[in-house]
């Protein structure tokens, strides 16, 4: 009977972690504790009652109708499966590169034996949506089968507007399923799955969701499922496959053994956010990414973001010019080191210019703040040109 | 700030659930301590030195030298990523039919593309080195590209002699692939990746590694990988594909979000195994099987097991004989409902005739014997015939 | 940010501890999770209808509608508090010595300053009713100012009828206070203050409230809280001072800071007792009890208990006649280090010659099987002469 | 199996609590969670080794050889232990009157029977070393039996110079015994017993300790012992009695039921104490009471502690002038409602006029930055005159 072997994950002796990475994010302490229930019997009835309410439930938050699937994965794994059920070998999908993780959904598309066509992107913007329907109009065979964007780019804080996307793909007459990667807007950003006609939405248990990652969802329409169940969807699957989890979800079991305690985890994050009220959450979100911005532009550096329209309220790209003091990855060693602070790193082509400020899942005012605190005594140790007065415009915002 | 939402999982108001099925298993106390550890940056450097600590452990349990692959998954997704790293469509593998999961295992193989030629068992005994050798002698071809055997079946309780396999594989001079699911098997019962010759071991978190469900593993041999590599492994793949994680785990780090909590679980659970030795660990696990087949013994009832020489140790399906009080799926339902005792159901063909007593991960002598006693008053009240005397004869190979 | 600095409380490395002394007792995970919340401003809104709730919930277990006090402190503080409130120096209290903590309670009454009249006993009866009336009739000065009686003496494992007690004064015409310890009977066995005629009623957190050990419980009559508030009290008080006390907890706070991760336990134990309601608790105690009595009454060894019916169902305490294998020490100490069960030694003049099998607070049939099969087979293997079949019929009595 | 019952214990439905009152205070998840660990028998050789553990860390934090006392009590059960202990009945104590606890602790005096003679003060100075010597002179009889002061005023955010007033008693050439309320000094402030000549210390667990409320302690030097053991000390006890503790503490135990799992969690805070280091983490508090004092400075807000030479790096009491808006508690509600943010109200003579910001235990750089924030936009909101610049301010003197 040991309380433990002494893992160790950090230097820092007191205090908490300030976790501001754009996901995975901080876990609650409530998801925490539903986590350490013991683990039951998966077939047995206790465990049918938890899988019907995380179901349902998952339903309400992707405001969708029809199934929506839980696999015991990351969200790569949900883009895989999304697009081995609906498609075949050789066949093109249309895809937005509209950051990093854009990139990574294309490169999987490729590996698994379909075809992407990339509309290149400058990292900047969301999925265009004038192009996307030029793009479509040009397809008059049809070769295309999907038009894949993602909701929310974590890797540049900038946003799709995907209604828009679906208002192109209709105005251009086009037959492609529509698939959108929410994995950083689902439980944060507004998504309406049904309304917006999206035919399978991906996301991932670690942003919005509050939980630890381990958890990969897609929501399917109902024309995705038909196309699954049709004998055009020739993709080899079978750990991925639809079908067997929607019969077994019926009574609230899983083929396979599920990931019991994520899924304790997922009812209890669940009836946060009901609590909260989803409007409420993304209203939060909200003032969180408009306190961000605040801050940011009160120090002088630029946003990744071009334009505020699309900027997330999720995570904020900041650039760091070129200086003598340091890179954005110089930056957040610093921040990391002397405040605790995890900050997101620059990926890809970002990599060194821009580092991300997440303000996503369970935080509040006085956090965030804190957070931005430490960015601003980072940009000052450093000693990257800055102006002082960011934690001070982001308070303007909040205590409006 | 509220404790939790209600999360209600069993009717039972009072004590410990007692969980007796082969997995899920219990998480110790010291396990789901670690598992509510903040959330951490997985690109920081506290999560690399967590990612080179599990996966080094992860050898040593394995006792292998080569990579190990970690799968936020199942077991059954740990099964399709050995098959679509090494394999092309419409490849042969040979697949024993030791019971439920192995026929699981076989419908996968072939849901993905591949050919399986499955030599059928009566669900008693494990896999017959004999029938296997013979098998590969006809295969002048070498069509078969891959032997699947399913190292303790948990269907059935019985375990298949991995060494003689491999000593089958040989004396046929045959180059196919030895791939061994051990996914009940690590961690309780001796098994050695390199010693036994296994190209592709499979395993998951949630049995002898005393986790909740949500890893999925692969160890692998150098001929393993050395196949992955060559252009012979056209199964599409991408989520599973061993390259890009082998090259990130070099450095602790994985190309996609990993499990994190999942990972500090499995970091405390491979402590917990080293403490207390891999070889005590195995021993525990034979004294639990054996005190579990003399309580069985005593009430009358048959093992499901043919002979002794394989029984598992970690579970033990038993036989209830035709009767009019009621069957196997009666007697579970009544210790799930009396007793808070959870057993195994009989699974495919064995389904109302087989129940099973799993005996894995963290227990002890007296909440195994807590275990059988629930068993034997469920026996009593529900009218089963069987002779009394089962919890004395456990307690007398226990108090030895 | 570390998991834990390795402390370790026991040598067993798995499974759980079978905790089976008669308090403290096993808390369960609920209670745990309870007291895992953030400690929160004592003097704030949260905190006063905690305060309420746990204060309410008190009167509702005591049955009782007047003030029930909390201390942060243990039984014996509650003792003094109990004492110290309502009389004055050098005035005498009638105590029955009905084993080792009723002695301890005489102890610190004489310690304070008071006269303890003993009434003596063999340790292995409760509090005689008729030496009781007959000690107070010969009073006829009225000096013994109170009757202080144990409700279930944990020492012994014998109860006392406390009704009787009450009829025994008022046959005598006796204004004494009645003094109840019911420290390991509260949420246990039956208990009204009211309806019996309690005055002071004394108990802690560790045993049926299935709390650490860390609150000490008074309960109180008017008649008590009005010789508190007289002149007549005059023992110096301060902490334990009941006055300021009910004054702050009219709206649900402390004149001093209270235990605030132990009220969260409290509530979250209220709750649970209220769930499987106060009479079914009481029924479980006494189907434990009456199978733990099975058990050593087929092991052919003496109850402490004289007669059955004022056995405990909190405890029993068993003799282990004088042999050559070894005393009750010798038993337990095998029990720890080989079963990992721990049961309650031999207190004063029972020590070597009786062990304490705990059957109390939150346990259920086949853990309290598990425990009674582990002293089988400690009986076993230290040799002990004894009669098989404690088990056994002890799950006679269970699977009734 | 249920995961609680629900206690809800704030309106705040995301992000962490806020904790900023004196204490009690933020208590680490490593400390919850060693507190989670099963309770054991107190009697057992586990609960032994954790008794030594906790006994000899603690005298390292006193920096003391003597005895440590732990009480299952509050901080004021500590004061009552350190009086009873060592006085008796109507003896002189001379008490300096620095703030709403010294008070406390003066009436409490009176109300064990002793004579509590109180040096007034104004609260804003700590006790005066120059009044107490003459006060010791005057008393030629020597009636004086004992000086009391507080070392961390926690109502007034004062400290008392410990050793100034040892040297006053000394020059005065009076045997009074020193006694030193450190219930807000252990474990944040700079503190040592012997060295400085302390009979009694007397500490709690819920501040520096960063435990929650529940232990009270008494450091004893060895004249303090002599006098609990002489006929002098005539004051009754029994609870509070130190010589049993002592007697059964130099095995580890304890002879009333001690409070188990709080002693987990002393144990791990020692743990993480040793692990920061002691001067560390004095100078950490010093780091964070300079940057609460430079953030009330900027709001141009008084301080409550006159001069700075004696202000405490614990807790900052701030002076609400007299305005329109609000008083301090106005304040402290809206900072409650809108930020989740718990600051210490203003007590006694204080109430209203003053708001007291805690900055001890368990918080870092970015934690108290939030707090001050959360302070600036709640002058804001309210419209307490002031400036802004406050969290600047202290962001300056944390980014040195």
């Amino acid at each position: 009977m040991k309380l433990a072997s002494g893992l160790n994950l950090a230097e820092h002796t007191h205090g908490r972690h300030f976790l501001h990475i754009p996901g995975p994010t901080n876990v609650p302490d409530r998801i925490l504790r539903a986590m350490s229930l013991p683990t039951i019997d998966h077939r047995g009835p206790g465990f049918r009652r938890l899988g019907l309410k995380v179901l349902e439930g998952l339903r309400a938050v992707f405001r969708c109708e029809g199934p929506v699937i839980v696999y015991p994965a990351s969200g790569t794994g949900a883009w895989e499966a999304a697009l081995v059920n609906t498609l075949a070998p050789g066949e093109t999908v249309l895809m937005a590169e509209t950051g990093h993780f854009a990139g990574l959904w294309a490169g999987l598309a490729g590996r698994i034996g379909l075809a992407p066509r990339v509309l290149p992107g400058d990292w900047r913007h969301g999925a265009d949506p004038v192009a996307i329907e030029a793009a479509l109009r040009d397809d008059r065979a049809h070769a295309i089968q999907a038009v894949c964007v993602v909701h929310n780019e974590t890797s540049t804080g900038v946003t799709t507007d995907v209604p828009a996307i679906r208002r192109a793909i209709d105005a251009a007459g086009h037959p492609a399923l529509l698939m959108v990667d929410t994995v950083s807007g689902l439980g944060s950003l507004e998504y309406r799955h049904d309304e917006w006609g999206v035919d399978v939405s991906i996301a991932a248990s670690q942003k919005g969701l509050m939980l630890p990652p381990g958890l990969g969802l897609n929501a399917l329409s109902e024309k995705a499922l038909a196309r699954s169940r049709s004998a055009r969807a020739t993709l080899p699957r079978a750990f991925w496959d639809w079908s067997p989890i929607i019969a077994a979800n019926a009574q609230g079991s899983w083929p396979s053994t599920p990931a019991t305690n994520l899924l304790y985890g997922l009812a209890e994050a669940l009836d946060m956010l009901f609590e909260q009220g989803l409007d409420e959450v993304v209203e939060r979100h909200h003032r969180h990414g408009e306190a961000t911005r605040a801050a940011v532009r009160a120090w002088g550096l630029p946003l990744n973001c071009a334009g505020s329209a699309r900027a997330s309220d999720v995570v904020t790209a900041v650039v760091v010019p070129p200086n003598d003091a340091g890179d954005a990855d110089a930056l957040r060693r610093l921040a990391l080191e002397r405040f605790d602070l995890s900050l997101g790193t620059g990926l890809g082509r970002l990599a060194g210019g821009v580092f991300r400020i997440g303000h996503v899942g369970d935080l509040n005012d006085l956090s965030l703040l804190g957070a931005l605190a430490g960015v601003e005594m980072s940009l000052d140790s450093l000693g990257v040109p800055h102006q002082s007065g960011g934690v001070q415009a982001a308070m303007s915002v909040l205590a409006r």
